[in-house]
């Protein structure tokens, strides 16, 4: 289908019908006409772009990030200002944020004085909290009005707002005192107080609420429209959930890549330049590498067992990854619990006890398999592990409790730690849980084995 | 705040205050009433939800799915009919699948025929699509209405729609024609025509449309609400941004915990049983144990070469984690370019371009590392590796740039190959491709070691 409207759109723009192209354009949905403008490329862009008119800003504003940051530096200062005048509050601070604060005052300057300082008091809100995210358009009403006054006072006022699904009833000062559906105004009765139309229960973020903390009053409330306010209760904007359901699906990117040990992009996956994407990848994979390096070291340290049982050496792999998948197992379920709010930090001990149950019952069913699989392949004459087989057998079932209770006791807590030391728990992600839990696996296993088989093989 | 209100509420219960319990309750967002009712443990709950009356649908709705499945089985069966009574038709619907059906269809049973029979309808379509979790409660104009009819319209029959944030024009025949926000309505000139105020680009979706892919129509088109059609276009219901927000956190939580190696909780990690969790954990746990017994068998086959070359041994889980983590690096970004619809299964070729080329250089210098690090510690004496611990360190160079580009394009092409034979693509989870490419890392190391190092110490 897309490809179809590209096609119609290309054809449009050769044949330089200008007046279908434009009547084409309006009729559809600027998220769609975002879409298409990615596949047009640059040549037919600048055209569609001019004759887009006044849906200029809100096309803009559904534009990819790198498409956007493109467009700023190719396009000539005063439309540039005039897109970003057309605007909704919200997306112009989400622009004006990613451009280097000359070039973002510079914009600003060229709105209309009012504009311009309230872009200001918007980017002067800390990065990732409500206070920067909201709109200040929104239609407020005062309580004292009555249902017939409120709507007329909403005909007069509301095509500014960001939306009207939500009105709210407002001080003189300022305090917000309630919000309302549109849908509950029209339904009352027009000679009541807007006041007495109220819905129960009024939810408001304050200005510093970080992001992660406002998509979960969204998710718990299942609001459209959640107000702003400063510490007194002074409505400042609102956050719509359009928006919100953006930041969940960037929050879960996050989450994602973090998980696998990836520094977030902050693009697309095909909107990443190969050098950037290597760039990015190899920064953590360093890391971890230089933390595996300690493996060589251990196995450095065991290399007289190694060589005096060679059969040990053969069990390694499996060991290690045992640990490693049971951590990352347990690491994935702790971060989003803890992302969701389902775990908070004093939960970590209640954690602890229930991994340190799983780790060892899980250990303890691993264990049994690897024991089965040495004697089976032993008495199948598959493979000959030497006359103390069933040692070495037992030594890899001991060794397993061990390691996977570890590897689930550090995946579960790591996540907790990071989260008290103020950093993302997410951090703690998979690939750097089994690189911490390979090391100390090593050094399980070969205890064990210093246990059980010293005087047989060792 | 949350423990100060239970704490108000359990001394209502406890001097048998009811009439001002059930005002305090009734004040509350239904939302937080639910989550103080998760805080109060069984005592008061019964008492509580008998004081809640007609809120008690929307509460319930609010419980978490384990809560609910408690209350489900312990209420009586008319106080429950009432409750299943008073929820919206989506929210029941979420209800009922999850019962078994001879129990669902006698809640069913207990409604009034009407809502009976639209029940069913919904839980006859599939689950996860539009069709099953759309509300068929929504606000229908027709085409020949002015503004004015429109408004009255809606104050005749409003009350009983999910939203009232969007209408819908629908000819007779039930065909849908356009969607108006109410707020438009209110806007516009009252002797106008419904169909002159609509919003361009009518967005709807299809009933069999897959929660995924309704997912990303909201994010796409930020709306409050969408449509559901048929195949010609016939109206059936409408799905709200808010329980898509819940879908979106959903998805992702199924994707985080896949990409950890395990099974999709089907509740917070705190509400399930010890016994559940380590069942869930078990099946995959084993089966990736299973997959790592591969590397004993590897092992194994270069038993003489290990028993020659003990400094073969040391860098096994170096060379081996390195292919593991640069493999769920790759998976985790594909994975979720995938969900997002970034990349679609026709772009495979350019990402194996982009993956080979990213393995390689991230191979190169992970292997430059690793071959620095050997030479350092033999000529700082802190380690021997032999006479030939250059062919060594260039065993492991070598190695890492194959076991680094093979992880790389293992994480990055499995996740294509199972979502064109039909899977998730979030299957191909790090543990995963850790598994595989252990066992293919270990392969590609002894033969390196093989090539390099025959004549010398091999």
């Amino acid at each position: 289908v897309e490809h179809k409207r590209v096609v119609e759109l290309r054809n449009l723009l050769e044949s330089q019908a200008w007046h279908q192209l434009r009547h084409a354009l309006a009729e559809q949905h600027p998220a769609d006409v975002a879409e298409l403008l990615g596949h047009m490329g640059g040549e037919g862009e600048a055209v569609i772009f001019r004759l887009l008119g006044r849906h200029r800003g809100e096309v803009f504003a559904y534009l990819g990030p790198q498409h956007q940051r493109r467009l700023l530096q190719e396009t000539e200062p005063r439309l540039l200002a005039r897109i970003i005048g057309q605007m909704t509050s919200d997306d112009r601070t989400r622009i004006l944020e990613e451009l280097p604060p000359p070039v973002a005052h510079a914009l600003l300057g060229r709105l209309p004085p009012s504009e311009m300082k309230r872009g200001l008091v918007l980017l002067g809100y800390p990065e990732n909290t409500a206070g920067r995210y909201m709109n200040p358009d929104y239609v407020a009403l005062r309580p004292d009005m009555t249902v017939a006054q409120a709507l007329a006072h909403i005909r007069q006022v509301g095509r500014r707002a960001d939306t009207l699904n939500v009105v709210y009833v407002v001080e003189k000062d300022g305090r917000l005192v309630e919000d309302v559906h549109l849908g509950s105004l029209v339904l009352a009765d027009p000679g009541a107080q807007v006041t007495d139309v109220v819905d129960p229960g009024l939810v408001s973020l304050l200005d510093e609420t970080p992001r992660e903390e406002v998509l979960r009053f969204f998710e718990k409330y299942d609001r459209v429209a959640l107000p702003v306010t400063d510490k007194d209760g002074h409505m400042l904007g609102i956050i719509t959930v359009d928006d919100v359901l953006d930041v969940a699906e960037e929050e879960a990117t996050k989450d994602i890549h973090m998980m696998g040990g990836v520094e977030a992009l902050d693009a697309p996956y095909v909107q990443v330049d190969l050098l950037s994407m290597i760039r990015k990848r190899a920064g953590w994979l360093s890391a971890l590498f230089l933390g595996e390096m300690l493996t060589a070291s251990a196995m450095g340290y065991y290399e007289a067992e190694i060589a005096r049982a060679v059969v040990l050496a053969l069990f390694v792999p499996l060991i290690i990854s045992s640990g490693g998948n049971s951590g990352s197992q347990a690491a994935s379920l702790v971060i989003r619990a803890l992302a969701l709010n389902e775990l908070t930090l004093k939960d970590w001990m209640r954690v602890f006890r229930r991994e340190l149950l799983s780790g060892v019952a899980l250990g303890t069913a691993l264990g049994a398999i690897g024991f089965g699989r040495i004697v089976i392949w032993q008495g199948l004459h598959f493979t000959d592990y030497g006359p103390h087989y069933l040692s070495v057998a037992l030594t890899v079932w001991f060794s397993l409790i061990g390691v996977v209770s570890f590897g689930t006791l550090a995946g579960s807590m790591l996540p907790f730690l990071l989260r008290s030391l103020g950093f993302d728990p997410a951090t703690s992600s998979a690939p750097f849980v089994a690189t911490l839990v390979d090391v100390t696996g090593l050094v399980i296993y070969f205890q064990v084995a210093a246990l059980l088989l010293r005087g047989l093989i060792l």
